[in-house]
């Protein structure tokens, strides 16, 4: 039998947000078992590069990541939340341990070409090192990633945070049976986007096509969705999407099933 | 018989040109067997300061470090530097791994307090986790260390990389034949300050010791040899004072000895 994996990606808005990020990382350090936490940082990347004066491009939510915006991205990413993140789940005795896609080659990626718009040193991911969080994990070690990827001739590239979670989910499937779960700022996903109390507990795939028709689900929640049922389908356990409290016992969310 | 592991610390004068840093990473990824590399990131850091509007305050070349320059501290030497270093390495197959003091509760620190002068969040080094840097080194990882600590209650702290060095390298004493090199912007300790070539070859404590009433050792080298007999005192097999070019064979460079 597999031992289980907990896989948990916090949005920008938790994990930027000193209160709920506490609190999130209280309820992560208590699950019990190997657990890897996978984090954004979007939003103060983006006020770090109005300080310094580099201009934030953003179009359809995916930032353009030039030379400048880079520097930024991997100094935000990597350094600033990402150790914030480890010395406060180390105060927790959880055994952090940070890590860009550089560190340990833990993932490779490619610079992505080829799209109607130029995304600058947007990375989209080539492979993660399984073998390598097996042996973290192994270890006692808590991998904590940050959306920093590399090509291995040098380059940091900046990749999205779902995505990162998404690829590291499906890599360890084989391995564990793996919990993969979306914390954000909403309750799950809704059925009526002005109220939090209408979350969807349960979604399978025929049912998403009919949201998807419908409206229902709509905008940033497509890829994320959509990426969750390719996670599903490729032999991740469970997905789930909900709240800052969604780690602790019996709270409602959304959980995505194949059928 | 013990393996042997070299420890690297790079200044910043080094770390923070281009060129010379990818040249020492080249020479410092062709070292057979263990090794360790620490690196500062000091002007980066003042510049970046400079750049937010934050005030940069050094006392005798050691930053006064506010809530606001710990931020930038963090960014730029986790961030920015680490994984800059952390990528390059691995462009040259060195399987390298970025950490600050929390990743892996690798080095744990206090906030100094008692100094006639307040550094703000500066740590002293209480313990080095030689456990977890001999399974990273056996597991064929090549640590990267930044001059980042925490003190295990969430409080990341900025310390001085040399004593980085020297506290890692005297950790691991008791597993390795430790050689701690020294890379900065001169070719060793030098007789002349104004002669390159004046570099002194071997210095002993009694020489030290001379060299110090002398003169001919003044200011900023008084702690780093301080510090590096002070290593071998502790057991550290070989410690070397160099320039960029000093972990190629032969090259001439200052070696310490305790006779």
């Amino acid at each position: 039998m597999k031992s289980i994996l907990h896989i948990v990606k916090i949005g920008g808005n938790v994990a930027e947000d000193t209160v709920q990020l506490e609190a999130v990382l209280h309820d992560f350090a208590a699950l019990e078992g190997h657990k890897i936490l996978v984090h954004g940082g979007g939003k103060t990347t983006s006020e770090m590069c109005r300080k310094l004066g580099i201009p934030v491009q953003m179009v359809d939510g995916r930032r353009i990541t030039d030379a400048a915006t880079l520097e930024v991205a991997v100094m935000v990413y990597a350094g600033l939340t990402n150790k914030r993140i480890v010395a406060l789940l180390q105060s927790m005795n959880c055994n952090a341990l940070g890590l860009s896609g550089a560190d340990g080659n833990s993932i490779l990626a490619h610079k992505r070409t080829g799209a109607a718009i130029d995304y600058g040193f947007a990375g989209d991911v080539d492979k993660v090192n399984g073998a390598f969080f097996t042996q973290l994990l192994e270890a006692g070690l808590t991998p904590v990633c940050c959306a920093i990827t590399h090509d291995q001739h040098g380059q940091l590239l900046n990749t999205n945070a779902d995505t990162i979670a998404n690829e590291v989910a499906t890599a360890l499937a084989r391995s564990y049976e793996v919990w993969l779960h979306y914390c954000f700022e909403k309750p799950g996903v809704l059925l009526d986007p002005d109220h939090d109390e209408s979350v969807i507990t349960g979604i399978n795939q025929e049912q998403y096509e009919e949201f998807k028709t419908t409206g229902v689900v709509s905008g940033g929640m497509i890829p994320k969705l959509d990426n969750a049922f390719a996670a599903l389908r490729a032999g991740v356990h469970t997905v789930r999407i909900g709240g800052p409290v969604m780690l602790q016992p019996n709270m409602v969310c959304t959980t995505l099933s194949l059928f």
